[in-house]
């Protein structure tokens, strides 16, 4: 019988994680029923909203119970199979948990990849992966924007905002990207294309604002928000009539009290819209969006950036790099 | 040469309007040029949105200039006219100011209007005029709410609250309104047929989304959003997947620091739409709302709500019952 290591919620998080609310077991690898397979993970995707699904009420996902393995997307390879559309020795993507081992039953996300589609195969955690939908339908079906039109991202150095940047500057239009200190903001400007950089450090609400109206003199047509806080205030000081501000994240705000938004009343008088956003709505559609990354990857038209930590012993440290913004890329945890 | 008595903005209010920003003037009526017309203004509709119009920045409006009457909507009788589309005696509605007589160019929303259509010439600045119209197209066009699904209303007793839980209902959605004070709250019940009422008056945002949740507890599909503050944070925490929450008044934030929302994030776990909404948006449409808003009250189909106060000296105090809330019905002021 094989061990299986596995990182545990041990306790609820109060504000950041610590390394108190987890531990690390090693438990037999359970025997499979009917249908059921067993994935060896090779790669956890480490992602800002598992940081809501450790909520006691959860964050459009039921929490994660005390004493289980933390979710998370994984990619691995079928080891063991008692169900027909899984083969030992396919790789598959689904959402599973941070443990060398799990057991999957052909249910949720789960389903088959090929791996050599991609440059890796971690490229379904990233490029290929939930960030790259996220990017991919936030920007071709929920926004649309238009030639000549003005894009607000912040958080545009992240995994999903490096990739929101390229995809819109690819439909012509003029992309700000809002990032943490001068290295990102450089990155934002020659790795990721974006036509004006603003660093928000050391700014509050309305110097954010002051700055986010000279990068965009004519205002700003579309906000992709990432970040909340001081960044979401400030972008709403700088919508155009008629704006759609899609909240994609506001991870700023998920390990403390919530910031309280100003400036609601700036949608009310630009008769602007602000829509909450998950990847999940576009379920049906992930083929579709798999197969446009993965090309636009494969010819280099996009470019991406992995940040891979080795050692699920590595989990709470990766997962602390994304709120204190060290991470470089996509955050991965590689498992084998 | 007839006097013209005018309601003037001496002074931008800090917070709440007080005597001292304003001052009655008499001024020869001017004489008009090509085009022009004279309106005797009958009636004044005071609504919220003027405060807005007096802050420096306007407010989806140019400011009203220092030394200006106040805009406000108005309707009367052309009492002289050089333009061929305005003829003495024919009474006419639109965006004036407050003031006895208006010069009108014809443009803007100046139209003539029917007052046989409806009970009362009155009723084109309350059930027939801007109110009605905002509550048709909110609900008509903007939420289009369906049978079984459920809609909170702040402001519920207000103006356009009222008309917009009557218009609803006649779609077969189950209606919550919010408002101030018990005997508000009876009338939401007895008089324009909401489901359930609650009075947010002694809460914080926490209890008013516990009283939300037992007044709807399968969550609100639909929130229509007259009043801000607390009452916005504590129906984000109702919404349901999906939900839809327009914003058409912030009143409660109005004449103070804006509040601080501190549940944006709802609309991202519940994939929700805020949209800002101003009646502005359907000028197009209006002679459509105005014949249906008409019809249904002549028809006694819906019941509205005026609470007149007679003469321009009551200017100021009408103003002030908007934001204490002690208006009861649609706002306005009686000029002749």
């Amino acid at each position: 019988m094989t061990m299986n290591r596995r990182f545990i919620l041990a306790a609820r998080p109060q504000g950041l994680p610590q390394e108190s609310d987890f531990r690390l077991v090693d438990e037999p690898v359970p025997a499979i029923g009917e249908s059921e397979f067993l994935v060896r993970n090779h790669y956890a995707s480490i992602d800002p909203a598992i940081r809501g699904w450790l909520e006691p009420g959860g964050n459009y996902m039921p929490p994660v119970p005390i004493g289980d393995a933390v979710r998370a997307s994984t990619i691995g390879v079928v080891e063991e199979s008692r169900n027909p559309r899984f083969a030992p020795g396919q790789w598959v993507m689904g959402l599973n948990k941070i443990e060398h081992v799990s057991v999957g039953r052909g249910d949720g996300f789960t389903h088959p990849v090929d791996v050599s589609a991609v440059p890796s195969p971690t490229a379904y955690l990233s490029v290929a992966g939930a960030v790259g939908l996220t990017a991919w339908f936030g920007v071709e079906d929920v926004m649309q924007p238009r030639t000549g039109q003005t894009l607000l991202v912040s958080g545009a150095a992240g995994a999903v905002g490096s990739l929101v940047g390229q995809l819109a500057r690819r439909r012509g239009v003029r992309t700000v990207g809002i990032a943490g200190g001068p290295a990102k903001c450089a990155k934002l400007i020659e790795r990721y294309g974006y036509d004006a950089a603003i660093d928000y450090r050391g700014k509050d609400a309305d110097a954010l604002a002051e700055a986010i109206g000279q990068a965009a003199p004519d205002g700003v047509d579309f906000v992709y928000e990432n970040v909340g806080g001081i960044c979401l205030d400030a972008a709403l000081m700088r919508i155009n009539p008629g704006a759609l501000v899609v909240i994609c994240g506001l991870i700023s705000e998920y390990n403390g009290a919530p910031y309280g938004t100003r400036n609601v009343w700036q949608l009310l008088v630009k008769t602007a819209t602000m829509r909450g956003y998950l990847i999940s709505q576009y379920v049906d559609r992930f083929p579709e969006g798999t197969r446009a990354m993965a090309a636009l990857a494969n010819e280099g038209a996009i470019v991406y950036d992995e940040h891979v930590e080795e050692g699920i012993e590595r989990a709470l440290p990766a997962m602390l790099r994304l709120f204190d913004g060290s991470n470089e890329g996509k955050m991965i945890l590689k498992l084998v």
